[in-house]
């Protein structure tokens, strides 16, 4: 049996604060040798004064927090990214938080939350006075691909065997298990989610039943859990990749001025529009002429002495126009010009 | 407090059982209201007799169990999809199963898992002589994006509210929270694998302490919980999406025939190769010759008489090396040829 207790307080947190001592204050009573404590980022953040200056961008401070940006789309008046965070993980926005903290400044997470995970559990041990003999769990908060919602998963770890690696055992029936390798470290935070909610003063959370996971050293942590690089099947989204392919890298300046994807239903023309401004960012010695949307054919007229140019820029229409999700058809117009028109 | 108390039993699951009745026996001494039952899909799979057939290829039976691939890659020996699967989620393989299965057979997933968790309950309630007080979940396993390991998510629900609102609710300092709807049928699968385990005969966990979310009506279940179609920012994977812009879909014969993209290190001519197929897929009159490797510099040599097609294979060479993360430049050759160099 498991159980998850939550463990609440109310003392505003600050770097001034000794958070291990105050800690270790409420979880003396529950504490047992085995047992994981999962804290919040957040209130970690706020200790270690992970504080934005007050007066930068939110867009561009996203931009400073990560490694690459993965995903992006525009409303009138934000940008919401997906990004490769320095922190480690892949997540909407860099995990950078504005909610509930006691000010407007914005909260950004420790680049070494493994690190810092295990500075926690060494310090609770101290303030407790007993041995290390528990696992710490920093967790943040994080939407999953194609669901909705969001879930708790593991951001740092010390203590605690974050994989439960079953290959190669039999299973009940005695043939060899498919591969399977749990994620046990982000199961235990979304377990923890369960009674820490977002409105209650509850940033901590105890599990008891799972000692077969929690190790004597503070082992490996968590940062290497994060699946990125080269062979990330989704390093882009499906129009950043297009877009990347034709010479448009999200996150840069060309992509905001070529004009972000919005996620909201968007005009015909606005769509192609954006999609022969990608079509042309390679610099082609071509004319395009988009006419003012008359009914529901949508004809963009290519011209250009260069035969080879107008090739180009016809093959890179049709792709960015795949990238909107819109098909096309070309034909000559009897002279040398192209004649594209949006199906 | 949240308990999670692993319910094991050894009865072997068969079409024949009446598996309501069986978990009901076990059920009954730990069963209390609000409690939220977690059903590993597999053992209701079996008692639904969702097997393929014996003698059907396993890559075929992904394509059948789905509405469209949304990445693949290859080895030399299989082919691994993650897809839009019939079921309702995006998953590897569709949830095809063959581990831990009595015999040699690949289990299916339902299509209606929420119907069959409706059905679940409100058979158990009847076994139980007792009012559907509880909830149930069907929970299955996948990976997830830019993770290690797999995680248990909710695949179908009865009688529970699978998110948690707190949109719009004053967080603790009187402020808005950010958006904020927390994946509560998720975090309940994923704490219940934590005592399921995959070699023990534990198919099923019981969830106290979370009554808050347990309604009395079975309510719309979690098939709303998946996001897909038209604005899903990852629809296609990174190499699939530049691929789809040129006309070789994922999932079709064409891409079978181009050529998959593996995770493994391939050789520099055989992602050229395949670029190049890619880029004549759209028929264009032009030969291209690629030169045995010879030295590192891999140029190709493109011949046409239409100038016009010429440009077009060369802009979509560009964008299917890309997706290949390989750049080109572009010369003529003095003639009418085009060289592109690898780069």
């Amino acid at each position: 049996m498991i159980t998850i207790r939550p463990v609440g307080f109310d003392t505003e947190v600050t770097p001034d604060l000794d958070l291990p001592a105050v800690l270790a204050e409420h979880l003396r009573p529950v504490l047992s040798p085995g047992d994981v404590v999962v804290v919040t980022s957040k209130i970690v953040s706020k200790w270690l004064g992970l504080y934005a200056a007050a007066d930068v961008d939110r867009a561009e401070l996203v931009l400073q927090q990560s490694h690459a940006v993965v995903a992006e789309r525009a409303t009138a008046d934000s940008i919401t990214r997906v990004v490769h965070a320095s922190a480690g993980p892949v997540m909407a926005g860099a995990g950078i938080d504005a909610s509930n903290s006691a000010d407007e400044r914005l909260l950004l997470l420790p680049d070494d939350a493994d690190s810092v995970a295990r500075r926690l559990r060494c310090e609770l041990a101290r303030s407790l006075a007993r041995p290390t003999d528990f696992a710490v769990v920093l967790s943040d908060t994080s939407g999953r691909a194609w669901r909705a919602g969001l879930t708790d998963f593991a951001l740092g770890a010390a203590g605690l065997n974050p994989l439960d690696d079953l290959r190669g055992l039999a299973d009940t029936t005695g043939r060899d298990l498919a591969v399977t390798i749990r994620n046990i470290a982000d199961e235990v935070a979304s377990a923890a989610d369960l009674v820490k909610g977002k409105v209650d003063r509850v940033p901590v959370a105890v599990l008891s039943g799972l000692g077969a996971f929690v190790t004597d050293e503070d082992g490996a942590g968590v940062a290497g859990l994060v699946r990125t690089g080269p062979t990330d099947w989704f390093g882009l989204g499906r129009a950043e990749a297009v877009r990347a392919a034709l010479g448009v890298a999200p996150g840069t300046p060309l992509a905001a001025e070529v004009g972000v994807e919005s996620v909201l239903e968007e005009p015909l023309q606005d769509r192609v529009a954006r999609a022969l401004r990608v079509a042309l960012a390679a610099g082609d010695a071509v004319d395009a002429e988009l006419p003012a949307a008359a009914g529901d054919a949508v004809v963009i007229r290519l011209r250009g002495a260069d035969p080879v140019a107008l090739g180009r820029v016809w093959a890179r229409l049709e792709v960015a126009l795949a990238g909107e999700r819109l098909g096309c058809s070309a034909r000559r117009d009897g002279g040398d010009d192209l004649l594209v028109e949006v199906t």
